[in-house]
């Protein structure tokens, strides 16, 4: 008797300064995964390797029998299902999608939740109907000002009970520059898998996958900022704290290398053989397009230019990752390798970690350490 | 110059006593990941939450030009693709896999390696050809001892470069007791996932998952025991780094819970209201068939027989999970729930730990903690 939830839930906190990652952080990262670097090779991810970040738990949902409700500030608040977004006219967009955690745990102090190192990202072809077809339909009213979107996962978070909720501001959700937020009820041509929202989910081109409520059960117009804790408490950029924090938005660019040669098993050092070596990787900026990536073999002593694979024709990879290409001589020895990402805004990729309180937004370069090695190194198994 | 595979591939170890998970533990984790244990509630795992462990990378596999070559001790070699296999009379196998290391970062001392906590595990629908009938087009001689499996996936384990390779005694690989060794080509009816084998693996009923070679390029008869890596040196059981130690071979039989309630995000507690709960799971065994399942809601002090789903009558399921259930009435206050399974061989699950070094078939009972709250402890979010 007595139990409260906060004795289960604890605050945020940062990890000590020679703390490994905790029993808990292992928990997350044993149900929550990354895309395995080598899986960049494909264009669009294959089934099982997106990334996948789940709060609570996946909800038993029936596909059937959901309803969205669309309400708020509405002239007509609509209740739909699954069918009938189905039978309205689609659209279909390929977006990379990444964890605003994506990189924290290499981050010094760690923030302790989700101990991502630099793999939190996926690319999918995401069909569904443009949200600002269902707002137009329902009739938003002249004072609303945001979009608040409730998902049907349930839980506990620092001792707030919780459905996983997010609001986006009104011209966001309205598309006024274009017609990309989706309510999608498809990932690449099929259903949407349990853990990537069946049957329905918001996707936002661009933004963090906060902002990508999955199991979507209601859309809500209102007329003053949603205040709820994914917003106001989660996913803000705070050095303090206390502090109000910036809100976590849009995707800062960031490039990665899928890792060459063939790993050790246990510490994931990369072996190359000498000679040419293809390197590739793919870009990505949720801010920009992206305009160019540099390439070092010296740990940043100095870059080159990758070639940069050139956007679809037709726009629709516009939200999506670009493929780049650099052939390098591996010598013998311990080389470090990474990539940086510039976009068309201007916004380039740091060496140094852009710390915070909650580790978002960190698009620190990714580090590559790789053994070169001649055959004759070569051991019998 | 100079540098060598073991500059970067380091020996087996053990974790000290207060060892928080390494960055490399964590890396694992990252990359590889478990079922998240709410998915224990359907029959068939959908795509992308089975398990998947992966030694190296995952190769870039072209299906089309694939080849499978059966060799060694045969009278008629034979060189297959994808199409040949198809072409054959297909078997399909509902099969529960686990991996052998499942359980292992709940361990003290803790082995290094792939951190497992007890989610380790997947169902899914095998489609493929027997290996028998392989075998028997192949004419294996008559001084065949073992059948080696060949992978396509290249890396170094503590300082050995090798292709992932495998072998299974001969009457296993050759299905005396029946045909379910499978060379399998789809999971769930669909062309196998790149992470689950593309374009083909071994499923090999009851047995770890470490048997399961994936992108299998070559099958090897042979007529002496097989001495490869993962063979002889990892997946053995030992006490001591000395020991010849016991091969790891067929699943322990295991039960696990859907953990009932909500969960805290960070904590991963649960929590559930006052009254009645459902509790369920799947237990399985490759030793047997599982005969009983009990539940303790009082950490182990008394034990409740589960109710147990038959399994399907006509036999197609003696290799996949079965589902269990028990009502339990939760009253205020923290609990621990656990469950336990026994076979048909009279295997039952222990309480302590089955340790070994590597950290292989530790089917210790699942603690989950529960602390049950009313509604009234709810804070407003």
């Amino acid at each position: 008797m007595g139990q409260r939830l906060g004795d289960v839930s604890a605050p945020a906190r940062l990890a000590g300064p020679e703390e490994g990652i905790s029993r808990e952080e292992l928990a997350l990262a044993a149900r929550n995964h990354g895309l395995p670097l080598e899986a960049l090779r494909y264009d669009v991810t294959p089934p099982g390797l997106h990334y996948v970040l789940t709060h609570y738990d996946i909800p038993w949902a029936d596909g059937e029998g959901w309803e969205l409700a669309v309400g708020g500030r509405v002239r007509r608040p609509l209740t739909l299902g699954v069918g009938e977004l189905r039978a309205r006219p689609p659209a279909t967009r390929r977006v990379t999608l990444e964890c605003a955690g994506n990189g924290r745990a290499l981050l010094s102090p760690r923030p302790v939740s989700q101990p991502w190192l630099t793999e939190a990202v996926g690319t999918a072809d995401w069909t569904g109907v443009p949200l600002r077809d269902l707002l137009a339909e329902a009739g938003v009213a002249s004072d609303a000002v945001e979009v608040v979107f409730t998902g049907a996962d349930h839980g506990v978070e620092r001792g707030v009970e919780q459905d996983y909720e997010r609001a986006l501001p009104l011209d966001v959700a309205m598309g006024e520059e274009d017609d990309d937020v989706l309510v999608a009820y498809a990932m690449n041509g099929v259903p949407l898998p349990p853990q990537h929202g069946y049957p329905l989910r918001l996707v936002v081109p661009g933004w963090y996958g906060m902002a990508h409520v999955k199991w979507l059960r209601a859309i809500t117009v209102v007329d003053t900022p949603f205040t709820g804790f994914q917003q106001t408490v989660a996913y803000r950029l705070r050095q303090n704290p206390d502090e109000e924090g910036e809100p976590v938005a849009r995707i800062a660019p960031r490039a990665l290398l899928v890792p060459p040669g063939f790993p050790d098993f246990m510490s994931r050092a990369r072996i190359v053989r000498p000679g040419p070596v293809e390197l590739e990787g793919r870009a990505w900026s949720g801010r920009g397009t992206v305009t160019g990536v540099e390439v070092s073999t010296d740990d940043g002593a100095s870059w080159h230019a990758a070639e940069l694979e050139a956007p679809s024709a037709d726009g629709t990879g516009r939200w999506a990752w670009r493929r780049w290409r650099l052939r390098w001589s591996a010598e013998p020895g311990r080389h470090l390798l990474c990539a940086r990402a510039t976009d068309s805004r201007g916004n380039r990729q740091p060496v140094r970690q852009p710390w915070n309180r909650g580790g978002f937004a960190n698009n620190q370069v990714q580090p590559v350490p790789v053994l070169c090695v001649d055959d004759g190194e070569r051991q019998d198994r």
